[in-house]
């Protein structure tokens, strides 16, 4: 049987068949808004962010926006994301909040509330978190998020050499954090995914990290996706892809933000980096 | 020589002893919310918020805000918190804003902007980070924290059971991920800090943690200011100051929230919860 696509894993995996894996950073640095003649301003990231998502209305199915680039600017630059969210959202591209945050009990309820709640202003379609306070602190999140046909991505091992330290430290066991954190969001999907679907509940592995040096376990077949930063600007190509993540190659967002921004800002320019990045790295259903 | 009060960890080093070690949580929860008679909405929340400020000022040097509670109503919420911030400031209470931020490169700068630069809405006089990307990968901000005369507090040791797995971790070299996490952090701050004064980043550390059982290393003196939730309704008391700290128990910011809130919503009410509890807790000048 196959299912529909509900789960939130399912409509990544639709996306790559039809759309693409690539997945565009919304993310406006300084230097990018400079170059687009934008200003450092909560006014400036929200014709950034809007641009970018008219360029990849109909050419690209994932957005990814940076968060702290518009908290920077208080209640301005989060009205500006909420306009950016809602426009993508309209434009039935699955959009990631890059938020990256992880607590406990009624405080993780409430940013699960802030990000993934139907109707919320800053709704999205799935967040980043961060499990510093251990997995277990976000199993709430990570239910409410399947409940409500949302999804999550956790942090597992990230390119920073700055990371190695901690994510490569041994639990009791003997198996690396970043191994644990896998092993944990895997157990999660497995235990609450319907068979046939995919996991709603992603990781975040970087697209130039060794996978058997920071400890990460032997995956068999893609069950949920990763999300892999680091393409592009970063050094990663898409032979990576395939190098690092093996049979789970067929998982991975590739998350490219400077690489494809730098073509801005016109939108017919941004649009065709989109397709050309898509076409001659072989994203579109393979 | 006597530094004077400038770095960050001497403001909080001369709030102790004028004002005490009180830190109450700004943390609207529902059911807080729903006591005061105030809606669970961004005007509920910034009423809530500026209650607090007005009952602390006089009465406790340190308030926290809890951003999710903030954040679960988009911008919005952030336009209260802005107003929350700054009336807190202005009445010259040591505003840390508890976010619990963590990124790498230009997206953790735009969260150091957003939360410690001066003139930004979000204004505090420090933030909360979390390590998951490794102390590293957050020194640039911690150098522009000191560098503005601002502070931090780097999560090492919570309370929680689920982060137990994670923060007893062994890096290579043997010592557990919050005990790492602790030396960089005074590592830092013995770099960074003049002769004299305290340093300006701090640590998160449980009042329920067993220190020992978290490898935390055997501190000697205080360097730097600890922030230290889980005390009243979490069941920590006074005395476990001691018995957790031990000589660093006088670096310790008591941060408190419920036990102090559910005295609202009148502000001499909760006033004197605030005078009531670090006169019984001997929280002024020891």
């Amino acid at each position: 049987m196959n299912a529909s696509p509900v789960t939130f894993g399912d409509r990544i995996r639709a996306a790559f068949d039809t759309r693409g894996r690539l997945c565009v950073g919304i993310d406006p640095h300084d230097a990018l808004l400079d170059q687009w003649g934008l200003d450092v301003t909560a006014g400036g990231v929200r014709t950034f962010g809007l641009r970018v998502v008219e360029a990849a209305a109909g050419h690209c199915a994932i957005v990814k926006a940076q968060v702290s680039f518009f908290e920077r600017f208080g209640s301005a630059g989060f009205g500006a994301l909420e306009e950016i969210l809602a426009a993508a959202r309209a434009a039935g591209i699955i959009v990631i909040a890059d938020a990256k945050r992880g607590d406990i009990g009624s405080t993780m309820d409430a940013y699960a509330q802030a990000w993934l709640a139907p109707g919320s202003p800053l709704e999205a379609d799935a967040v980043t978190l961060s499990p510093y306070l251990g997995v277990g602190a976000l199993q709430d999140t990570l239910r409410y998020a399947v409940s409500q046909g949302k999804g999550a991505f956790v942090l597992a091992a990230t390119s920073n050499p700055e990371a190695s330290g901690l994510q490569k430290a041994r639990v009791s066991g003997g198996s690396t954090v970043a191994g644990s954190v896998a092993a944990a969001v895997t157990a999660f999907n497995a235990e609450t995914t319907p068979a046939g679907s995919w996991g709603s509940i992603g990781l975040v592995i970087g697209a130039t990290v060794d996978p058997t040096d920071r400890g990460l376990p032997g995956f068999l077949d893609p069950i949920a996706p990763i999300l892999a930063p680091g393409f592009g600007h970063q050094g990663a190509r898409s032979e990576d892809r395939e190098t690092i993540f093996g049979r789970l190659a067929a998982a991975v967002i590739v998350a490219e933000s400077r690489s494809i921004l730098a073509a801005g800002p016109h939108r017919t320019a941004l649009a065709r980096a989109m397709d050309d990045r898509q076409s001659t790295e072989g994203m579109i259903g393979d």
